[in-house]
């Protein structure tokens, strides 16, 4: 399979990427939890009929171009998992003429715009802000929320269904232990949530980020679970405790183009345009991906491993271990693992799959 | 303008982008040097056709793909400054049959791989690493240099034409006294260059930075510059001290989605897929961008700046100054400069002219 590759090129591994897909649906249906996974990690009609396969009938996104492309492929349940852009409302009518639609909607005023503007009826959730300081309202301002309710509730064409919220500070955590933590005090909002709305109609709350839908334990009071980076997991994902190593079913494949042995580097082709500028720290080095190796159909990361140390626009510098120095040549094929895999995967706008064959993503 | 915009969108003002073009044509031409602009910047046709209305004849490219996007538009002299990928020999052999190619090699083995396997012409520069410890041979090296250039001179196909350096170590500079200094050392090393191979049949040496292009004043021993950012420029090349703001022709214009008047924040439908994750400081602050207004037909900085403080895949967090607080509401457009045009343009694929129309890149 590497044999053929000539530039960077993003590896799948289909069975590893299926057994993150199955675990999760697993986990959700033990916990009750309606499944409602976010499609902007893959961005893939091939990768979301995987999803269809474990029985998935609702999805997540995160802009209005995904949620068309999604409905293009099959998808009617769908949420734009983004506060609602009030500038795309006549966009947003014509995919609520076809599909069954939930938008984010956090202010009183876009409710309203919805209201005046649209022709057919969409779902809404709140969005709440369980810490992560991004968007959303606080269980605090229970009066605000109690008004954007009743304003919801009386809006033509819009039906209030609950609350959605990104724990996005869990990416903060760098243990299973501190992944708890962050779970916990969400649970314990959403529990606040449901007590000071228990006049309210019963509502729904769908919880997103993949850390805690990763390791938690306990979803009491949440319904719904919308992760997306779990298909495919990352180096990030695995420094905050969410995976192991060998969960990771992307690599990067990048040719060799240039050595210098004095330095210790390698220059592959494989820049910021392929695998993105997301960085992390790895004892006193930064770094933007890890130099893997492919063991029992898995990826390992050696104990001391080389890193791509540096990116240009098409170039990466990889500082090298002695192994891999004596290991690589001009010419070979290095695989290296992602720190971030969502974007490395919105760049690279395809995929190849391990076992033979290529699938796609959205069109630009 | 701005009226019509839905989503996240790279505007660019042409007059601005002519302006920088041909201000750098009539630099190269006074210094009796060839322009062989960089098209990674860019990676457009049509802004391909106003460097052609300058006239440029040969252009720069830093990979294959955009190598052939080129040639297919009718670019017949093309150096890929990058260093030569011995895994796509057939493809640059296809490409050599249609247009005047030239390739960087800084080994005798990848030299010999060329020779076997090319059936037509390329010419070949040398790669020189001035300083900034990417790729290349040091002018000290001189033995390596000479035995690579007899190399090349004795290998099939092949026609040794010079030498190319990129010294990318000039964006490390922050004021245009600083870059001085970069390029009079780069100035330095092609006089101790042309001393050592006195011996050899004449060369040529292309020089390829937009610092040093925009701002240095003499080019002794240099024959070809091939800068890339200066037809948009951006905060960085600003930082750095190749342009003043007003020079700058790209923005990303971002729909306001919601606000937080407590946390003096708004939140823009713009994300690390729209800016990429190039970052830079102002204070002790990092941003990857900077609220911008429209004065006298150029963008302009206020002096207390709103600043992109936060990026996730599709939301940007804008740390607001009090007037832009006051002054943009949810459903208004925020224009943005980019940290780094190359890597935002990359992303957006396109452009929105502020006299109106849309321009085109090369398709995924």
């Amino acid at each position: 399979m590497m044999k053929s590759i000539t530039h960077p090129t993003l590896l799948l591994d289909e069975t590893i990427c299926r057994s993150n897909i199955k675990r999760m649906a697993d986990k959700a249906e033990k916990h009750n939890l309606v499944f409602k996974p976010h499609m902007k990690t893959h961005q893939s009609a091939e990768i979301g009929q995987w999803l269809a396969e474990v029985g998935v009938t609702a999805i997540t996104v995160s802009s209005l171009k995904m949620a068309r492309y999604f409905a293009d492929h099959g998808w009617d349940d769908i949420t734009i998992a983004f506060p609602c852009n009030t500038r795309a409302i006549p966009q947003i009518d014509e995919l609520a003429s076809k599909i069954n639609l939930t938008l984010l909607v956090n202010d009183t005023t876009t409710a309203q715009k919805l209201g005046k503007k649209l022709s057919h009826a969409v779902q809404v959730y709140i969005e709440l802000d369980t810490g992560s300081d991004r968007t959303g309202l606080q269980v605090s301002q229970v009066a605000k929320i109690q008004q954007l309710i009743s304003v919801l509730n009386n809006t033509k064409h819009l039906r209030w269904q609950g609350f959605y919220s990104h724990p996005g500070h869990s990416y903060d955590a760098r243990s299973e232990e501190e992944i708890h933590k962050v779970h916990q005090s969400v649970v314990e909002q959403c529990k606040q949530l449901r007590s000071a709305l228990s006049e309210a109609e019963p509502f729904e709350i769908c919880i997103g980020d993949t850390p805690c839908c990763s390791v938690a334990a306990t979803y009491d009071n949440i319904d719904a679970m919308s992760p997306g980076n779990f298909v495919f997991y990352d180096l990030m994902q695995a420094q905050i405790g969410s995976c192991q190593t060998s969960d990771i079913a992307v690599a990067m494949a990048c040719p060799v183009v240039d050595k210098y042995p004095q330095r210790k580097q390698l220059v592959i082709h494989g820049g910021a345009v392929h695998f993105s500028k997301e960085s992390m720290s790895r004892g006193p080095s930064t770094h933007y991906g890890l130099v893997a190796e492919r063991d029992n159909d898995h990826w390992n990361i050696p104990s001391e491993p080389s890193y791509l140390a540096r990116l240009s626009q098409e170039h990466g510098i990889i500082q090298c271990s002695t192994q891999d120095l004596e290991k690589y040549q001009i010419g070979d094929i290095l695989p290296i693992l992602p720190v971030h895999s969502c974007l490395t995967a919105n760049l690279m706008k395809s995929y190849q799959l391990i076992s033979g064959g290529k699938i796609t993503q959205i069109p630009t």
